[in-house]
């Protein structure tokens, strides 16, 4: 037995019933999640009543037929346009462009953003087969044109996806009358400096603030 | 803000929709899954194909409702007596006592096993509620009279659950005319001594076997 067939006999299980094998492996699916955890999980829905399995099941199959996106920010929404977009408090001149849903949920919990969003759907990446197409952002576009916006804060994460998403977008907005800024990165809040990498260090230096800026 | 409001603060998520959250937290009623693995595990779904999200809960459903377990041994089965207890290979005349069905799968693994089995359904563990009247134990009483068994392995987790119902079932059993063991404890294959703890290392020593017998 070679180290690839016993690697294979090591993953295969045996299950005792073909229903029990079905839904292990629709678990197994989802990411972070193997045939152990699957199996597990399998094992304490087992174990719950037949009403609590029945909501379970129903909410997902609500969830992916019934949910809409927001018309105007594309975020996940009950409505055709999303509370945050119809609250007459939040300022329309100022759009924050995030990633997906958690990013909004992330910055709404901040309780420091009184604007609106722009949903992209995710980032600019090649290797996954994301193209600037496959995102929201002639929507974006469209959005600047038809209404007067004041700032586009791109709040997307500092990886080369989300590096390579906002150099699309900056190259994309910048011919309108509209300030382009980011959100600052640098060292978080608790951070200690010897734990801090490099880059993250070095760039703090360069861009540092005068301090009364940063106790705003 | 108080330490507790802050941690409920902390803990709540302002969804955006009320299926998002409907769906979240039935994810997050599964054991060791949060809020923010629920939510990751929710946006995967809703971007998988209709087809897929509709599988998936069709799998949770039918598991629920068409499941059901083997009339001898108890386990997870398709029929009303599973493939292990219909086997002729099988030696009916040894029986292995394990907790649930993922016992049966890793003892099944192992390939060193031709009896049957008898899954209790759990362990004797007062601090859950579970009682021996909650497991399959009068049924293996039942199963010890109506048939000629030689043997029963006790083959139960080294806790103090698993402890107290060896004790219960040893009590039980043993005017039966039958043999009843559990498997053996000690260090695990390719464990180092220094890292074993105390009660393992020194229980093996006091249950040394002789060499011709361990290589056996």
């Amino acid at each position: 037995m070679n180290f690839f067939t016993f690697f294979t006999y090591l993953c295969s299980m045996n299950f005792s019933s073909k229903l029990l094998e079905n839904a292990v492996n629709e678990f197994s699916r989802l990411p972070g999640i193997g045939q152990k955890t699957a199996l597990r999980l399998v094992l304490h829905i087992l174990n719950q009543p037949a009403t609590d399995v029945q909501r379970f099941s129903e909410s997902l199959m609500k969830l992916k037929s019934d949910i809409c996106f927001c018309t105007v920010c594309h975020n996940i929404s009950d409505q055709v346009i999303c509370e945050i977009c119809t609250a007459p408090k939040r300022d329309k001149g100022l759009i924050c462009v995030v990633e997906d849903t958690r990013d909004v949920m992330a910055i709404e919990n901040t309780n420091q953003f009184n604007g609106v969003y722009h949903v992209l759907g995710g980032l600019i990446s090649p290797m996954d087969g994301v193209g600037p197409s496959d995102l929201n952002i002639e929507k974006l576009v469209q959005r600047l044109q038809e209404s007067h916006v004041e700032e586009v804060i791109l709040a997307l994460s500092a990886t080369m996806e989300g590096d390579t998403t906002i150099f699309y977008l900056y190259k994309k907005l910048k011919d309108f009358n509209i300030q382009i800024s980011t959100i600052a990165r640098g060292i978080a809040f608790g951070g200690e400096l010897e734990y801090v990498d490099e880059v993250t260090l070095g760039r703090s230096i360069v861009t540092r603030v005068p301090y009364e800026r940063s106790i705003a």
